[in-house]
């Protein structure tokens, strides 16, 4: 099963928005079975519309269109579509009705010419029903061959994929039960990884298989089964069940690498265990400027176990706000093991909290020296028992440091908790 | 003059990274005069190269083809691109010396043969050197058409771009003076400004357009000028001066929105001008968590006017850092003008700075009450002589919420200062 997916839109062709959309797309549809084999996006004009359509349609089964279906678009995407497939627009009162109630749902009133338009769909065309927006998605099948058109919008886009399009392609195209496990690693590289999980990567059955999905500082894991055999009633749960024993396997392997399932960021994970633990935590920021108090702030409900942080970017807050002796910033300068050490006592005091984590380095461009070059980052992370030390040197970009820094960071507070 | 993007890769068609390049490189040949019609994608494999430039050529006078050339690939771009174009590779010393000394600076021992195959390249192709990485631009011409392979990772493709690719197109296509002028708006909206600046734009001349490129909470206004008459010897500099003066008049008509030119952030215009004010500048942040401390501090050399910021996420800390009164907490609640005015007075204490921001809200999805509604949120600035305060009510998502809330703030704080 093959896709090609087809964006409508002048605002991606002149680079005025980053297409997103497509690489969520791919990603859903891999994970149900469906390989895109080509992506294109073309202007908002007729011509084009027709060339891509055609194009799209010479390299794959499924053809999904997003784009070009708004009320203030002149609709040339549905215009267009009814001139491909040979149709004519009908009116559709439930559709109508449905948009009617949209609005009146957000409280606004109904622009009734728009909806009316809206509401006109190609006869050709199966419905899908939009309840996060005003334009309907559209299924044609012509020759065996599927062509979907959705808004543009991303979580309208989002809504009918996931309600719509990806049911009914699963229904029609894929036969066999397909599953997958993520697990989340951070600060390791793609290449040590797959060196330690060598044998057990080679031990996999040819149906299940293994892939490496690399971010700043972290890779997830993702493995997927599709069902080998004749598709018994039981075929899915099996598959499941199969699944489970070997992300076991591998939650084995690599104890230590992996801090999560699933969707599931490190902050939302430091969260869960803090929480768990009924504990109170706070930050005391040098390099990253308050850039780790932001990532567990956006996790909804983090003022449970989060009271607050002090960004000590001077060395005169490091001594007022956190007690680190001028002396030991004399001696040793603000990015060394002993201030890191009494910037992270020092907050537990300040803030009041049962575990802190403290940040002290050179983001770079400028302030590096011979020993402590761009990139070098101390941090440590103390509770009443103990005060752990780390140095990391990352590389030469300011912000790819202070984003390395936080997936270090906050891996460093998970292990320091679960080894509590 | 047309272009076309071709992005090879299977990371980009399995959705694994975002294709943030192809916008990229959109807004810089619009930027020099070139339009893209199209963009498309293929997998690493030589069928889908040949049809990607196949289908490429047929629709653009220009296609730049950008991945599947790194040494750990199986070159099959360079590969693929010797049979379309019917040549040879060919072995070029001057670049198997650059990648050796290339690999000398970052220090690091030169892997011979990875080496040896980078530097053989198509006899047909113009070799475009890569100054920044390993894999040289290729540049192509046949039957008036230009074909240029340009590896995929994001600051090779950029340096490449910027000092090859864009030069020579616009030497061989571009005959007309082109120029731009960029002014940087934030806290209104598109329609607003269109509505502000309406006769503006119906005075302006057919060759110079005006372009409205929104982003969150801020929309950049990008006047293009291509010269219309004639290209005498001043013809460039008279279309610099024209858009001076159209510059300058809108500055003159929406004074109170613009703050800034060119690729300007607010944290960087913020930073200059506490600079040059000599002022000394502090956050003390609740529902932003830390964030806009973050942003100033993306800004190298920061540490200049930023000592620090205090994170006040509890009631406790709001008191007892920055001296909130605890009547004041529970008479008003913490979103509420006397709290951010007690906060950001609190915090020129505490930070012992002349300038301070305070900002207290609920950034959601939980904690909204009928007269506190989620995305309500509070802000101060406060200097020796003043503190001013300001309540916006954004809306229900907590990421947004927070990132609007620094565009807001950060605004605020630069009038703040103009205005001192």
């Amino acid at each position: 099963m093959t896709a090609h997916l087809l964006t409508i839109g002048d605002e991606i062709l002149i680079g005025q928005i980053v297409d997103t959309n497509s690489a969520w797309m791919s990603r859903q549809l891999n994970l149900g079975g469906i390989s895109v084999t080509g992506k294109s996006s073309v202007g908002d004009t007729r011509q084009a519309i027709v060339d891509g359509v055609g194009h799209a349609a010479n390299s794959a089964q499924v053809v999904i269109i997003t784009g070009g279906l708004g009320p203030t678009k002149d609709d040339i995407t549905k215009s267009t579509l009814v001139e491909i497939f040979d149709c004519q627009l009908v009116f559709h009162q439930e559709v109508y009705d449905r948009i009617a109630a949209y609005f009146q749902k957000i409280g606004r009133a109904i622009p009734v010419d728009s909806v009316r338009n809206q509401a006109m769909l190609p006869d050709k065309a199966i419905v899908l029903p939009n309840k996060v927006g005003t334009a309907s998605g559209m299924w044609f099948e012509r020759d065996g061959q599927v062509f979907i058109s959705l808004p543009g919008v991303p979580f309208e886009m989002e809504y009918l994929m996931t309600n719509e399009v990806l049911p009914r392609l699963k229904a029609k195209f894929v036969s066999r039960p397909i599953a997958h496990r993520t697990l989340q690693t951070a600060c390791e590289g793609e290449s040590n990884i797959a060196k330690r999980i060598e044998t057990f990567e080679e031990s996999l059955p040819a149906h299940l298989k293994l892939a490496y999905l690399p971010a700043l500082g972290q890779v997830r894991l993702r493995l997927t089964g599709v069902w080998p055999g004749e598709v018994t009633s039981d075929a899915a749960a099996l598959l499941d069940a199969e699944l489970d024993v070997k992300k076991t396997e591998l939650l084995q392997i690599i104890p230590d690498l992996i801090y999560g399932e699933e969707d599931e960021s490190l902050q939302e994970v430091v969260g869960k265990i803090l929480r768990q633990q009924g504990k109170q935590f706070g930050t005391a920021e040098s390099c990253t400027g308050g850039y780790v108090a932001h990532l567990i702030t956006l996790v909804p409900g983090s003022s449970d176990y989060f009271p607050g942080s002090v960004v000590s970017y001077s060395y005169e807050m490091k001594s007022k706000l956190l007690g680190v002796k001028a002396s030991t910033l004399a001696t040793f300068g603000a990015v060394s093991a002993e201030a890191v050490r009494e910037m992270a006592e020092g907050a537990r005091e300040t803030l009041g909290v049962d575990v802190s984590l403290a940040i002290s380095g050179i983001a770079g461009p400028g302030g590096g020296t011979p020993d402590k070059p761009v990139g070098t980052v101390w941090m440590a992370v103390s509770d009443a028992q103990r005060t752990l030390v780390a140095r990391h040197v990352f590389g030469r970009d300011r912000a790819k440091n202070i984003q390395l820094t936080g997936v270090y960071a906050l891996n460093m507070v998970r292990k320091f908790l679960l080894e509590a």
